[in-house]
């Protein structure tokens, strides 16, 4: 879909198609690494698209520089008419006509429709919005049957599955293990992390990320989320799903092939790989951006197994992602009102699971058959947890 | 070519062709572990051809047990007369037309003219003689083009690395990095490895193989082979083809890919799985006997560089791969012969690496564009390394 004449002469001279890009949340972590890389390779990928939740200010530093046909501003309004207001804008630049590639690093359930409009109109979707999958898996994998769009995860640990999997989609699967750096509270006690603060939360030990994402990682909701978003971007069992704690985030995840063989890829933290590896899959490009990784200079690779008494929002997430409906829609709601409640001091570590726990007792049996039942739900997650802490 | 009603009912029924297999080595320890491997898979390969150096007793068992068309003897004499004797049985078994696989576990450059028949009549080589392309490289890659044949490597290391490109053969490697258990004598200087003893040098830390290997690995002489066979079998230049120490020996290799991605085999040390990879590439078969990996009860990975002063032989290897010619066969042949010396207890270890660069001094720049010219200098370097340490 790239309009001629606008190739960049490298890409020209080895006959490589020009790839318009659409970036979805492009002011946020993964947004901003998205553009260092595209900044990188002018010459195989242009940026057509742009859309942020509310950051203003940089989204138009961002147009300044790379005047693309399409701007969108989630949340508040702009002074410049050109550019579209209002959440609907991210289902309108996810369906844009330039854009071969839509990276969709949208922060939580709002992802969904924005992933079922690109994947509906054939795109390639770069997937950071593991929402998507958890809250609408079975919607988003037939919008990709019935559009024949592509779903390429940008998740860390799925790109590495991805990658040890590389054209060999058909070779059987007998396991996937996910690795967690176990987050700022592995190894804290239940009673410790009675008393953790937000600003131990943020604190990170091996990513540096946005805010929600960074407390899912402090809970292991966010693995719960990747769990999820595995069984249906690989198509693999809940019971072929493990994690692992892998303090060093070096390993990005491993795959257990059915002859015992394991397969891991491995790399110094940083999101910018993925990015790049969703927009060449299944091929490479040479790139010099990402910190090398030297096996001497690194420090010793080692495993534990999940504390699940500490962090029992794991368990309650794979349950709620196995018994399906509704039920992952819900986990994920509870867990962003929690979060967020959390973020603002108004509940304790702890409360996070009990939230969840409570609103999946209370909600998660629901049918989750259309985006209707499915955005209901989240909303009356919502409203269970904000009922639970109102005072 | 597997004769019409040979195949096993689970084959059939799931249509998959049996595979003929003839197993060059079959009583050394890649050869019985390879008919453990055949064993658990009746279904889908039969043995069709077997040979040994020495061991009769072993051999007239495998022979009672799978019945194969074809029996070679390479040294001594068998009171069977439908079994060959001498070395040229060896090429008889190569190229076998019931063979479609040759396993080549021959120990040594005694392996090449088998590798040479079998690609050149068109089967696929699974290669554990990694002296067919140190010794013979150009003209191994030369049989291959010629007989279409196929080579897949039985080494755990490069089966590491053809496992982490599988699919991906097209995808541009910046760097593969072999990794070396570091063998019984990480960590040892020189003044103690001037005492090192026999039964020293055998005691592998992660590996149990044959003696001759066991030593290589003590000298690291087997990593440069490996470093050499790695240029052949991958197309990759020196300069990009790293060694680093990794004592767990559970990471066989890392591949680098050029935007700077790390993928890696992993497993416990067995010679299994890369036997069966070898015979299943680029498909996977459902295996039980390979001991599972479990990260969390594996121990820590840590990596260190090589100590080329105390180890001199790794660099002498990839220094002679680099000159190419005969220096490769000379290096190998002189390697062999001093490791037998050794083994004989009539030199010591630090022998090892000055018998082989006193030879590489004298023969290293002979050329080596013929087999003749190859087997020319490989005997040269041994009677140079029997003469310098003629007593």
């Amino acid at each position: 879909m790239s309009s001629a004449g606008s190739e960049g002469p490298s890409a020209k001279s080895m006959n490589v198609p020009m790839k318009g890009v659409a970036i979805l949340g492009s002011t946020g972590s993964i947004g901003t690494a998205a553009l260092r890389v595209l900044g990188r390779h002018p010459d195989r990928f242009r940026v057509v698209a742009l859309t942020a939740y509310e950051n203003v200010a940089l989204l138009a530093e961002q147009v300044a520089e790379l005047s693309p046909s399409f701007v969108g501003l989630v949340a508040g309004t702009s002074s410049d008419a050109r550019w579209r207001n209002g959440p609907p804008c991210l289902t309108e630049a996810a369906i844009h006509p330039d854009a071969d590639i839509v990276l969709n690093a949208v922060v939580g359930a709002a992802g969904l429709q924005a992933t079922l409009a690109a994947l509906r109109a054939g795109k390639r979707v770069a997937l950071a919005n593991k929402e998507s999958l958890v809250v609408g898996g079975p919607l988003v994998l037939d919008a990709r049957r019935a559009g024949g769009g592509e779903l390429v995860p940008v998740d860390s640990e799925h790109s590495a599955i991805l990658q040890c999997l590389a054209g060999c989609a058909h070779v059987p699967v007998r396991r996937i293990i996910l690795t967690a750096s176990g987050g700022p509270f592995r190894g804290w006690s239940q009673a410790q992390l009675a008393k953790a603060s937000v600003s131990d939360a943020l604190r990170h030990p091996t990513w540096s990320m946005g805010r929600k994402i960074t407390i899912d990682s402090a809970t292991l909701a966010n693995k719960a989320l990747e769990v999820i978003e595995a069984h249906y971007l690989f198509g693999v069992p809940y019971d072929a799903i493990d994690v692992v704690v892998h303090p060093q985030s070096l390993v990005h995840s491993f795959v257990e092939f059915v002859d015992g063989s394991v397969v891991a890829q491995i790399g110094i933290p940083s999101m910018e790989l993925p990015i790049l590896y969703a927009l060449t899959h299944p091929n490479r490009i040479e790139d010099q951006g990402v910190p090398r990784f030297d096996p001497v200079a690194a420090q010793a690779m080692t495993y534990e197994a999940v504390d699940h008494e500490a962090f029992p929002t794991l368990g309650l997430g794979i349950a709620a992602g196995r018994q399906g409906g509704a039920a992952p829609a819900v986990f994920n709601a509870a867990n962003e009102q929690a979060v967020a409640l959390f973020l603002e001091q108004r509940l304790t570590f702890p409360d996070i699971p009990r939230a969840i726990s409570s609103a999946l007792d209370a909600i998660g049996d629901t049918a989750g058959d259309s985006i209707e039942a499915l955005l209901d739900a989240d909303a009356r997650a919502r409203r269970h947890v904000l009922e639970m802490f109102a005072c």
